[in-house]
């Protein structure tokens, strides 16, 4: 059983520093979701900082959106500022099955070991070399058809795979849990995965990876429950998301987490 | 009179995939705008991958708010993609009165065919080159100003020209419509504007353009209207905007579009 | 006593075009907050366009928070276009003292003269030379700590100085205020204090500038004190913030600034 209140304890204690090289859809949401689960975010991507400024941080995600050539050079040099400290880094691959770019760009990012890698299930398939169905960003595919791609993945990369969806599915490879928290308005609202990727960093920067994500993911889906109740469409749901990653505590979490061995 | 109601049914059945190249202000409202309507955004700019991403949108935006030489090549070869494939595109031009840039990248674009070109009153006088006062990316014309403009925009690209304000006009050169529907608080949203492009490339997909355009208007003036019931300023009225997208039903709309033959 | 209500009243009545190159984060959030202050919100930084548009904004401002080479020249050519046409511009160095790409950057800006400077107490103290603690981008440091550091740059500028806190302290190296309005929720939502900037640079345009500092501060906090009223978390927070800031009048201002001299 995953001690989900006592990572996000520990998560708002730490207050990490989380280095976010993500899309522009995103940025904002995604700041505002780590300032309100109690986390520091930061957004930086030029050559001519990003690796200073990585070397500042606890902990990094990358996430390809909003792609150009640019911004994937100065992925790769943070991914490698944080290996070289021994931090982790959360890789969401964003539309891989769409273009060849996105492909390669992915493919060299995978030689830098993503601590956590988090899709949905036709990225993840895409991303294992499976074959997805995934046309744009939305999934095409149910999670249960990811999840032997996502420990596959996990196996040949040491990464943590999560697969976003209805139901959650998170594995290293030897174990794998499935998250049952979350709500059926989260897909209306636009970057909440990406957003995600943000509070799985906060939570694995000096924690247990495995677990740690399981419990972001939980703690992700009880927000979205607890939005949910009162909402009248995505925008007061997205409203309400915001408060609930503010207002739950660890002991909210500890009681309404819905995670299972898979 | 059009059939609004059917238009709206179509669209989310279809749920087009949206392939937008649009500004940074706008980007997050316009996929959540796009997510509550019931379509699925994508945003994708880079030169390496905007052919082969826009070759499997059904549908594209272009908006040159936020815009350099390089979005502006991304937007040629996106449009260029969809002519070629026989699919929609809107142009959004953004300000084109206020530099030489923005009217020679307009210029470029037209050549290029749109479907539907959206603007306010003084960016349709400013594109169909009969000069306009907007200073900046705000309207300082009245709707009237522009519809021969429009008409003549219209006549000579073959476009659907829609100019937005109190009271919205379209024209497809020959036939024109007046929309009434909307609200005096949605020019105090950033971004709706920008947002309202994609709803209408997502109506335009598969359908009547013209019709297409007038029914993806009255939807998002009707949307406007039920979130100001009760809105107590620009804030609450743009959380109760994407939940009346997200909520709004086609015989809503039916009952409550206002579009009348200009 | 400066007349808060008066520099309300006078922004409203001009609604000054604020030209903003901003970072990606702030974008949506600083044109919803201008908007709902009075103002007309613009954001464009191509090299191509910058000094062009400038040249028809009343007011302009400039905030390094995603910064990359392309955009620091964007800056510096939109800054001297302002100081040409004796116009005001606001800096706010996000996040200075992180990097030494973004000590060189506001090294360069500071020769610009910027008319008013904004920051959290860290980046104030880092830009100032004195050193701060900042490790990213929210205040590590005290207020009145940075009180002397902005004196002695206020001085050495000319610029007025602006430090955001829970009581933020603004001088122009002479005289000095502090305004006590505010609420705690603020620093939960991202790009608050970027978006101030906006407001800072509305209420310049035109009016005094020490004083119209100090306005726009007070009217700012206020805003959140009145958003902070029946606010469940930062989300609802946000909504109620837009409000306020649409629905507060120079009446409102007037009775419910708490500005002191220092």
């Amino acid at each position: 059983m995953i001690e989900t209140g006592t990572y996000l304890h520990q998560m708002r204690a730490t207050a990490p520093l989380v280095h976010n090289i993500t899309n522009y859809v995103a940025m904002n949401m995604m700041a505002n979701v780590l300032l309100s689960a109690g986390a520091s975010p930061a957004m930086v991507h030029a050559r001519e900082e990003v690796a200073e400024f990585a070397g500042l941080a606890q902990t990094l995600t990358i996430n390809i959106g909003t792609l150009d050539p640019a911004w994937a050079e100065a992925m790769e040099i943070a991914a490698r500022t944080m290996n070289a400290a021994g931090r982790p880094w959360v890789l969401d691959p964003v539309g891989v099955g769409a273009t060849r770019f996105r492909q390669e760009v992915c493919a060299r990012l995978l030689l830098l070991r993503p601590t956590v890698i988090r899709g949905n299930a036709s990225e993840i398939l895409a991303l294992s070399g499976l074959g997805g169905q995934g046309r744009g960003v939305d999934a095409a595919d149910p999670v249960e058809a990811a999840e032997t791609a996502a420990r596959d993945l996990a196996g040949r990369t040491g990464a943590v795979v999560a697969v976003s969806g209805p139901v959650d599915f998170v594995t290293d490879g030897a174990s794998a849990y499935r998250v049952l928290n979350g709500h059926a308005l989260m897909p209306c609202v636009t970057a909440l995965g990406c957003s995600l990727n943000g509070v799985i960093a906060a939570f694995i920067a000096g924690q247990e990876q495995l677990g740690a994500t399981a419990a972001a993911l939980a703690y992700y889906g009880l927000a979205g429950e607890r939005a949910a109740q009162g909402a009248a469409g995505p925008g007061s749901f997205l409203t309400a998301f915001l408060d609930a990653l503010h207002v739950l505590t660890p002991d909210d979490l500890r009681h309404g987490a819905r995670v299972v061995a898979a």
